[in-house]
């Protein structure tokens, strides 16, 4: 692709190289992110200051910013972590979305560029990469714009082996202006991009026939350049074949002179967009967005919301009070969109500030995203990483399984993304096993950077909420109920215990015979059991626990104050999981032995014995 | 979608509602599972013993066989869990891949059926109907027909919010025969099944405009009867208008005696069938192929395999260990079947045996599934449960994120699909964190009913294999290196160590001041430290647990002895999260402190402290 990647970089990308951060520049995603060398090689001839020679040189080295794949925040220029195929794309869609929605509320003079994907086979072979194709078809994203490396070879061979489609076809069947081209063409590929960037109201496909390991005299068009160097003697030939007479790492004096022409191309563009801002109304408005820093109204709406779940006290699902936060707070931060993957009455998502859709004639604040978990959790990413928003996007949490990478890259990237996941638990009742998580929660807490969070009450679901939109470095995930809980925080405070991880929600007695720990709707379970222990002579303290990361990030003295000394159980109802952090053994969580059952709620918790009786007669038998 | 029902199971679904499970019969899958009232009731009406009247009135109560969504193993005639939307139609498609091998095997004149897949717009939006779509179209299964309940509806309101493509066009594009028929007129139903069926050489789709709640005056055609009852006034209203004069649960003599004849239409072509089968020449091994037994020659073949690794130990990454079990063992078991996510190179789970690609023209024992983890893994679940196979297909570790949901529902059906995970730790080096997994095996260990098999060396991985291939009613899934390891196993045996999923392979002084336990690659490092320790005159025990799940299951006294009472440290290259099982806190874990990152592996685990040196230091800091 390095025919594509000259001809777009040099006559279309609209990008300054010393100013990698410039807002309005042209996004530009390698999806194929195992041809990672290709981007950092256009960064450095470009003059991206951070990627030098020696980067170069240490690709794949212990320090280098010159990772395998493209990591997002080691080089400059790199606007995402690609890699897991068909997420560069999906991401792209993300940030396309951002473009639209922000040029929609601050204007084309200062918000205007195109998304621009290199993807292969293996991105559109991936189901995401379907996902992400028919939403920004469905949306008509004209400022999107794909590059599609039709070599005809993946890893296990020609891509016959496996993939015959028609592709273009696949795309124009999804609403895409699509055109063919040679892809070593230098002006077919000029003339392509150009059209595409005239079309305005779909999102672009150029399919491009290339030639795998181009100039190669003896491996070009087979698999054997796919995922292996050509070796010495190979390189030395294609080089020969090429006419390259240059060693390794050295870069002609004009040909580096050009380059370095072409990374300085948009700088006079960036200084007109510069006083354009500069003169814009708001200015000051646009900045803060991109900061990432809250609007000043935000801290009040919190407070005003807090006090009065504090002067009405609400039994409500989680999901519920969810929604009850939400509408104070996205009234407060009109960078918050949200969305859900077609659950919007399920995962309660939708409140009056966001209540404009996201559609092809006008771009809202809510995004209907489909039946498509993938897509939206990496077009989230995108949204993120594009800058001026906070994304927020609902879903069963048993399908966190089908957005799971995402997730984990949200992580891995350090971006803000805020998954809503309702239905947590078995409390879903009739839906059955395949929607009941059961070990999502534990596999969610096994991701590092991940914070998961399961609020107990309607005060800990607005807590969380404050915690994940004041989380821009990091991915946040809530676990909320379907089925109603009492609101068991009632002291009037403005001290967020959420962010905690854990604290003591109830002492009964002051001496502590036992420790019942839970997690969102058991703890209002563990506060009936230990009330039942107080009155038969135990003390009992119930500690809930929203989320073990942020606990764990508490110092020593706090968490053993929290924990205490006395034997401890678990009520959480969900797999036992990783619960041995916190408890002695498994054997001490009150929680789901397996995959749970088709059947309503209360018989649920009955039969699979996570019930006061049990916690009680745990509690017993390891006090007395 | 019950018109299309109706003339499907009267006038074209080959089955003999008294014999549910015979092998030809053909096999519908109700992809949108959510509509699963809609089998249960035809289940009933056609006849089948176990689903009564009263199971339908239990309708997704504790203990019915009519759960939320279509279990399977609750009731007959469900052949797979549906519900997760998209996986239905791709494990239909893997169902068809086994009727055509399996055709190919046995001959066509015992086995000949259709896979028949009732699906919504929820399966089109999903990413992996897609990667079904494109693998069904690719390999021509001809006698897959989908039945596409195109009612313009999906939760959150018309599909026009999140879903314009033209679905029979992307059909098109990948290689379908594509009809459109009016969902409600029963000729045009027949005849596009019979055009369909006529078709044999590419799958068949039939996409039918309906109008959801057909019949309900107020409420036909809208969002309000997707996911919500009728009510009782509407239900009422509804009945009147499609002239329904009977009670609840009430059905008409001779309308049921009209579905029992349908359920009893193919009673003679199931006899004719016994008939041929009982003529058959390879009748004995067409039934121990179903069975599930294995094959004579397998304990021969699996005994010389051991015994050539004891007579010759290798230094070898597991990943080639598991070629080398493969070679043997597939040559013994012809129900094996491979495949890989287009990493067949990576994997190594090409070997002789099964090195006959499966194509359009000729069904060979190697599936090239394409970059589609998530399809891979549903499209074997569904050669498990046509019966008559072994599928096993390989990805990288970290890619189980992308097919998470597929090895969920091996979990929650009890079937013996084999996932073959390589590049299973930061041992993989250079291509980074994206493709180092670190949360993956704790969130696999955390599935309920999935084994999770992490070999340490040849033996290991041989017996790992062994342990697969038994597992027919257990999903199994093994984490491979990269990376070398020595033969650790010298001594001869014929006892499989491996599957008391934990167990001490090394000794150092009879009195133990330190169990290290470790898995997969650190089991040699671990014995190396240990080595070191004995030197300064520590006793130490090394504990190789490849699989936490089946230790568990050992009696406790053999688990006691294995853990021992002395002071426990474990030693592997991934999260932490989870150990605390087996040791005191994650202080005691060598492993990974969070996300990996793109170096050689030596150096990883230099830098990220997994060394001999980390684990001699912490053994002195427990024991000193």
């Amino acid at each position: 692709m390095a025919d594509a990647a000259a001809v777009l970089f040099s006559r279309h990308l609209k990008f300054d190289a010393a100013n990698p951060d410039w807002p309005d520049r042209d996004r530009f995603v390698l999806s194929n992110g195992h041809a990672s060398m290709l981007l950092y090689a256009l960064l450095h001839l470009t003059g991206y200051e951070d990627m030098t020679l020696e980067q170069l040189r240490n690709f794949r080295q212990w320090g280098a910013i010159t990772a395998g794949h493209p990591e997002y925040g080691h080089a400059k220029g790199v606007e995402t972590t690609t890699g897991p195929l068909g997420q560069g794309l999906a991401t792209a869609v993300g940030m396309a979305l951002a473009e639209r929605r922000l040029a929609a509320e601050f204007g084309a003079d200062i918000v205007d560029h195109h998304t621009y994907v290199f993807l292969g086979d293996g991105c559109l072979q991936e189901g995401i990469g379907q996902e992400a194709i028919s939403l920004a078809g469905h949306l008509g994203l004209g400022k999107l714009i794909v590059l599609y490396d039709d070599n005809a070879i993946t890893i296990d061979g020609p891509t016959s082996v496996s993939f015959s489609e028609d592709v273009p076809a696949r795309f124009r069947a999804c609403g895409w202006h699509v055109q063919s081209c040679d892809g070593h063409d230098g002006r077919a590929l000029d003339a392509a991009i150009a059209a595409a960037k005239a079309e305005t109201g779909k999102p672009s496909l150029i399919a491009m026939k290339t030639v795998i390991g181009f100039g190669s005299p003896n491996k070009a068009g087979t698999y054997a350049v796919h995922g292996a160097p050509l070796g010495p003697e190979e390189a030395a030939a294609t080089k020969a074949a090429l006419g390259w007479t240059s060693a390794p790492f050295e870069i002609p004096a004009e040909l580096l002179a050009e380059w370095r022409r072409i990374g300085a191309r948009g700088a006079e563009v960036r200084k007109d967009w510069q006083a354009r801002l500069a003169a814009h109304p708001a200015r000051d408005e646009f900045l803060r967005r991109l900061s990432g820093e809250l609007p000043k109204g935000y801290d009040a709406a919190l407070a005003e919301a807090r006090a009065a779940l504090f002067a009405a006290p609400k039994k409500a699902a989680t999901r519920k009070a969810s929604q009850m936060a939400l509408e104070a707070l996205t009234a407060a931060v009109p960078e918050m969109i949200g969305g859900s993957a077609d659950l919007t009455g399920s995962n309660l998502t939708r409140v009056k500030a966001v209540d404009s859709q996201f559609t092809r004639e006008a771009p809202g604040r809510y995004i209907g995203y489909g039946v498509r978990e993938f897509g939206m959790a990496a077009a989230m990413n995108g949204l993120s990483l594009h800058g001026g928003f906070i994304p927020y996007g609902g879903t069963f949490l048993v399908f966190s399984d089908y957005c799971r990478n995402a997730i984990r890259l949200s992580a891995l990237m350090g971006v803000g993304t805020i998954y809503v996941m309702t239905h947590d638990s078995i409390g879903l009742g009739e839906d059955g096993p395949t929607h009941q998580p059961i070990e999502h929660l534990a596999s969610l807490r096994a991701i590092p950077g991940l914070t998961v969070l399961r609020p107990a009450d309607t005060v800990e679901t607005l807590e969380a909420w404050d915690i994940a939109i004041r989380n821009r470095k990091r991915p946040t995930l809530l676990a909320l109920s379907r089925q109603d809980v009492p609101q068991l925080r009632l002291e009037a405070s403005d001290e967020n215990l959420t962010a905690k991880g854990a604290y003591i929600i109830r002492r009964f007695k002051a001496d502590r015979d036992v420790t019942l720990i839970a997690t969102g709707t058991e703890v209002a379970l563990a506060i009936e059991a230990a009330q039942a222990l107080e009155a038969e002579g135990y003390g009992v303290a119930v500690v809930s626990m929203p989320a073990w990361d942020l606990f764990d990030a508490q110092p020593q003295a706090y968490r053993d104050e929290v924990l205490g000394t006395a034997p401890r159980i678990a009520i959480e109802a969900a797999g036992k999981f990783g619960w041995t952090r916190y408890v002695a053994s498994e054997a001490d969580v009150i929680g789901m032995p397996g995959f749970g059952a088709s059947a309503p709620a209360e018989r649920l918790y009955q039969e699979f014995g996570i019930t006061k009786a049990a916690i009680i007669a745990r509690a017993k038998a390891l006090v007395d």
